[in-house]
C-alpha cells in the first residue's frame, strides 16, 4: 500500500550572495532570482508547482546571511531530505542553511516581527580583495562619532518617507527602528539596522545620508528636519547594493 | 632642465584571490598570472620592460593575503604614486596593499626568512556561501585533537620528500617547520603552517594527510614513519587549491 502524501509547510533559512541575481523576487523576464531558483528545484522535486514565499524582497545585488521563506508541499519527504536535495541542485551562491516543518498557518512575511540588515563600508584607500563583493569602498575619512549621533535621531517610530524610493502610494511609510549601531571593525565601518520592517531602498538611503554626514557634507543635527521634510530629494544618495546584507528575520 | 631618473628598487605586498589565475608565475601560454598582470601594468607605466620577482610561486587557484615581490624601475615616481597607478589598473581580484622603496640589493625571495600559509576547511554539511571560494568543505567529522597530535610530529627540521609532488631532482627536500596550529573557528578548521620555506604542493599534501588522520583513515602516530619513508605515494591526498592562502612572507 502506498503511503498517502499530506500537505506540509516548511520554513527555510536561505543564504545567498546577491552579486549575480536580479534580487529575491521571481520575475517573468529573467531566471536570475533567488525565489525563481528555489521554486524551479522544488517544483521538480515535488512534481507539482511550488511557490516559495519570502519574508521580504531583497534587491538586485543585495546579499542575505539569513533570509527566511516558507512553502507548502504535498510530499512524504522529511525536511532534512528536502534541504539536502536543494543544496545539491542550487547554484554555489545560494544555500539553504536551515529547514523546519512548521504549522500550516505559518507565514514568513506576515508573522515576521523584525529584520536586521548590515551595511559594510571599507574606509580605506587600499582595497580588501577578499571582501570586495560585500563592501562599499569609501576613501574619504569618515567620522564615526558624528554618524553615531545622527543615527540616534533615526531610532524610534517615524515616517521614513524621505528615505525611500517607493512611488507615491497609499501604503504607510511609518516604520520603527529599534536600534542602529555604527562601529569600526578594523578598516571597515559597519552599520547595523534593526527594525520592524524597512521601506524600498530605505537602508541604502539611510546609509548614504549617514555617509554624507560622516565626510562632513551634511550636519548630524539635520536629521530630525530631514525626517520631517518627508521628501526623498533632501536625503542622501542611494549606496551600492553590494554592501548590503540581510542578516536575519525575527519571529515571535 | 629635466630631472634624470634613477634606478630604484621597490618592495610590494600583494593581495589576490587566486580563483581566476594560473598562479603567480608568468607563463608564455597564458595572460592569467599575477606576475604577468603586475608586469604588464608596470611596463606600461615605466616605458621599459619591468620584471617583478616574487618571494615564491603560488599555484593556480591559491590565494594570497600578503605575497611579497620586488622590482627595479628607472623612474622619478614615488612609491605611493606607483601603488596608486597599479591599483587603478589591476583587476579587482589583485591589489597592492603596501609599497616601499628598498635598498638596491633587497631580493624578495633570497632575503625571505620564512612564510606562513593557512589552509581553511569548512567541517559542515551546510555550505557557507560567503567563504565558498576560500575554504574546502569536508562533511565528515574531523577530530581536531588527533590532528594536532599528528601535526606536532611534523614540526622541526625534516626531509619532507614524502610531502611534495616535485619531480626527482638534486635540490634538497629538507625544510624547517617552525609551528603548525590546528584550530576550530566556528564550523571551520584552520591549519596554519609557519616555516622557512615549503616544497611544491607541500602544504596541500600535509593538509590532506592531516585530514585523513582527522577522519580516522590513518593513524596519528604514523607521521614519523611517513616522514622516514620519503615516498610521496604513502602520504595523503592533495587538497584543493582554493582552501590555501599565503598569509605572509617574513624578512630579517
Amino acid at each position: 500500500m502506498r503511503l498517502s502524501n499530506r500537505m506540509k509547510n516548511f520554513k527555510i533559512t536561505v543564504q545567498y550572495e546577491g552579486t549575480r541575481y536580479q534580487g529575491w523576487q521571481r520575475q517573468e523576464s529573467t531566471e536570475h532570482t533567488i525565489q525563481g531558483k528555489l521554486e524551479a528545484i522544488l517544483t521538480k522535486l515535488c512534481g507539482t508547482k511550488i511557490e516559495v514565499n519570502g519574508a521580504g524582497r531583497t534587491d538586485a545585488g543585495v546579499h542575505a546571511y539569513g533570509q527566511v521563506a516558507h512553502f507548502h508541499a504535498d510530499t512524504r519527504l522529511a525536511a532534512e531530505e528536502i534541504m539536502t536535495y536543494l543544496n545539491e541542485y542550487l547554484p554555489e551562491d545560494i544555500a539553504v542553511i536551515e529547514i523546519q516543518e512548521v504549522p500550516e498557518r505559518f507565514h514568513s512575511r506576515l508573522h515576521a516581527k523584525g529584520k536586521t540588515y548590515c551595511y559594510r563600508v571599507l574606509n580605506s584607500a587600499v582595497p580588501h580583495i577578499f571582501d570586495r563583493r560585500y563592501v562599499l569602498q569609501e576613501t574619504q575619512k569618515l567620522d564615526v562619532e558624528v554618524m553615531k549621533k545622527a543615527a540616534a535621531a533615526l531610532v524610534g517610530t517615524h515616517d521614513f518617507k524621505s528615505f525611500t524610493s517607493a512611488k507615491k502610494g497609499k501604503k504607510t511609510t511609518v516604520r520603527t527602528i529599534e536600534a542602529i549601531t555604527v562601529e569600526r571593525v578594523g578598516e571597515e565601518i559597519r552599520f547595523t539596522y534593526q527594525g520592524d520592517g524597512f521601506l524600498y531602498h530605505m537602508v541604502r538611503i539611510l546609509t548614504g545620508t549617514l555617509l554624507e554626514i560622516g565626510v562632513g557634507k551634511r550636519d548630524a543635527s539635520s536629521m530630525p528636519e530631514l525626517l520631517a521634510a518627508k521628501d526623498r530629494a533632501q536625503a542622501g544618495y542611494l549606496v551600492a547594493a553590494k554592501g548590503l546584507t540581510l542578516l536575519e528575520v525575527r519571529y515571535k
